[in-house]
């Protein structure tokens, strides 16, 4: 257990909170049979992912003006279903298909996890989501967030520092009051560089067959668990 | 009923879901008592909240850079202290004084009546505080936000438009798909100006004996209520 605790804890969300790959394959494999149109969704949605980190950069050098989440989302799409070449959406479609990110479903552990670390932490998903995106995402799932930190808060994505530091703002702390939360090493490097204390587990499945790290922590982190569910446990709820 | 329904509800908090002139008045009555500090601590109470009005005003005029609620109750606080001659505050007390804005007790009928509303609609606070008030405010009260919407997100106090269209982007909603819900009919004014849905529901003891207004709506507001359980009920929760 930590000897220092923190008052909050944020928490990143895609991966560490909610099952994205296999939320989003389930949910457009069962839309393509219902229309009966054909593709290779699960392609699709790794090749989706995999535009998220270069569509966030061209924001973070400058080459685009701040886009939130959802619109990058939206543009990866438009491109991912020419190249698929997939017809037959209509503009209501590829709403709906976009908005598949704000129906993602919890890691078993996740749901009953936040809510013992909310009996003693104010908890908060600290993500690139935009806030549309997360707060659709804890009504559809349950998930008992107390406040909801989104990129659009910021006007910036981790890991740039103004998201770990802004969130401290907001909530009046100190950075080293904040723990975050996340199944990802280089996420908790950036802010631990920022102050905060930093809490990792692991979700060995985030990438399918695809995985290629973050199989394990990779600094001594203020805490290191199997799940959230564990980390509520290490931390005393 | 309303006929068309809103997605998203948000509440003004001073007075419409929390009862800050009851509350504070007993919290600082018992810190007096129990510290051994005699003072008009209800006449306290009531200047304090006097100069509300006029230190946002100073900010929305820009006669002072953007200032946290928080800061502004610091203010005002350090000033009352002066006037009514208390003596023997510590830092610490003064700070634990200006929290208790973070400890407000909702009306009997908020925390059941947004739970309520809660299954249908997204809720938060639309409020001059911080998100570290609110935040505060909520776990320490038990109120079921989803999202927290603080001044401090958009830097403009209420009834300043950014604040209610800013609620609606961050929820990536049409104003309309908004309702405002609020004890004070100007609060509504100024959100259906912006074009958002309007919930009234008096709270004639908000004022004490000083109370002179709000006492009924004074438009044909979306909802009239007689609380929130009431504003729940006629919304179908």
């Amino acid at each position: 257990m930590a000897a220092k605790r923190p008052v909050a804890i944020v928490f990143d969300t895609f991966g560490s909170v909610v099952d994205w790959r296999g939320s989003l394959i389930t949910e457009l494999t069962a839309f393509g049979n219902q229309r009966g149109i054909n593709a290779d969704w699960t392609a699709l949605v790794d090749a989706w992912r995999a535009s998220y980190q270069p569509s966030m950069n061209r924001v973070r050098t400058g080459e685009q003006p701040w886009t939130v989440l959802d619109d990058l989302h939206r543009a990866s799409l438009n491109r991912l279903v020419e190249q698929f070449a997939i017809r037959g959406l209509s503009e209501a479609d590829m709403r709906h298909i976009n908005f598949a990110w704000h129906r993602l479903k919890p890691w078993p552990d996740s749901v009953m996890g936040l809510a013992r670390l909310k009996r003693k932490f104010i908890i908060g998903p600290l993500s690139n989501g935009n806030v549309a995106l997360l707060t659709n995402m804890a009504k559809h799932a349950g998930i008992p967030w107390d406040v909801i930190f989104g990129s659009d808060l910021f006007q910036h994505f981790k890991p740039d520092p103004e998201t770990y530091l802004g969130v401290a703002k907001l909530l009046g702390l100190e950075p080293g009051q904040v723990m975050m939360g996340a199944a990802h090493n280089n996420d908790l490097a950036a802010a631990r560089k920022c102050g905060l204390m930093t809490g990792f587990f692991p979700r060995p499945t985030e990438y399918g067959p695809h995985q290629s790290r973050d199989f394990a922590a990779e600094q001594v982190w203020d805490v290191v668990a199997t799940d959230i569910e564990d980390m509520a446990a290490k931390l005393g709820c």
